[in-house]
């Protein structure tokens, strides 16, 4: 081993300071090998500790997945992940308990809720999911992505399931849920629309559902599927 | 290697069906050692994918996490991690995209707007974040956890913040901004809450609040750190 290879080895990890006594481990500095990467670990996160810091943030890629177990090895835990990535924490101090944030809690639908100037409603029949072959008319719903507006979201899944497009005017009723997707909780918001511009026809997109059409407001709430349903019951008050 | 451990060895990995032409690896069967996890796990993505398997989910705890380089070399990604596990997915058809849902998309915040019979509403000034030393005062807020309603999260942090109770009546507001908390988003709900009993002082709590008090409407309202905020404008049209 050359003299700057010994003390590139023995040097503490690169890391930035947060802006609540962390340090932020750059990513790109890491060594790739497991051995060089524990041994460095080790010293930073003893000298770290020693002045008084306390969360460390850990992003690790999918090609430095070796160094994962290294890093579990010494206390981390995992805080969550995208497709490309692992971020892995670890709480220093030993008197205080961990107050690092958590991680997204959340997924969010929107319903569509679709009036137009004759008062009817747009309604849609699903292919699939647990509607399937219920003959159950529903208003147009699907999931908001990560930085998307709800409202965006209403427009593009009414356009994609329906080909109608139309305007957001108003939240008509927001209901949550526990316990979907991965344990995370669900907001889900039913907006008001208006078609722009009317007389629209839908076209049932194929893949999702079998079919969609105008219908007077009382064939939907008259459906015996959403009797004692709170939020129906909450939406329709209005 | 005795005749079992050879047929252990070259078994597929246990694993489940989903209800999307999926297949769930039994976590608990896994094999602790990588290499023969690497040659059960090729096997058994050829065998699943002839017979027309989709989406493969892999949920790999913290001690197994030497089993992750493993499936990232073999087409694996991250789908989302809490504390203690990673859930890694491999979508297997070549000519269909990738339909698999994605993690949670979303923090979801809450804040409690408290107007006593007097018409006072309750605002407290923080101790430390972006209000810090700026003398703003401002409703109670924080984030609701996953599982949580967020009229009780409301409550929690109303009685933690100031040792005030009240009761959710309404919701006055809801504003969503992106780009927070790791790339996902933020859905902030506002409250219109009740005192109950009516008469409770409020008693900052010293760890996030410097002050806490009741005040007439029009000293929120007037505060010029909130004008052009269209959340606040909203609010307080009604």
């Amino acid at each position: 081993m050359s003299e700057d290879d010994a003390a590139a080895s023995s040097a503490l990890l690169e890391a930035s300071d947060d802006n609540y006594d962390g340090k932020i481990v750059s990513s790109a500095s890491l060594p790739a090998d497991p051995a060089s990467f524990a041994a460095r670990l080790r010293r930073s996160l003893a000298a770290w500790g020693d002045a008084g810091a306390r969360g460390v943030w850990l992003k690790l890629g999918l090609a430095q997945s070796g160094l994962i177990p290294v890093a579990a090895e010494q206390g981390f835990e995992f805080h969550h992940a995208e497709r490309d990535y692992v971020m892995m924490t670890r709480w220093l101090p030993t008197s205080s308990p961990c107050t690092l944030p958590a991680n997204a809690s959340h997924q969010v639908g929107v319903g569509a809720f679709v009036v137009n100037a004759a008062g009817q409603v747009l309604l849609v029949q699903e292919r699939s999911g647990v509607l399937r072959g219920r003959g159950v008319w529903k208003m147009p719903t699907g999931l908001v992505a990560a930085g998307e507006d709800f409202t965006q979201a209403a427009e593009r899944e009414l356009l994609e399931e329906t080909g109608v497009t139309a305007r957001v005017e108003c939240v008509l009723a927001i209901r949550q849920a526990h316990g979907f997707a991965f344990g995370k909780s669900d907001l889900f918001i039913v907006v008001g629309m208006r078609p722009e511009p009317e007389g629209q026809e839908p076209v049932p997109q194929e893949a999702e559902l079998v079919a969609a059409r105008w219908a007077p407001l009382s064939e939907y709430t008259d459906q015996e599927f959403f009797r004692g349903m709170p939020l129906y019951e909450k939406m329709l008050d209005r």
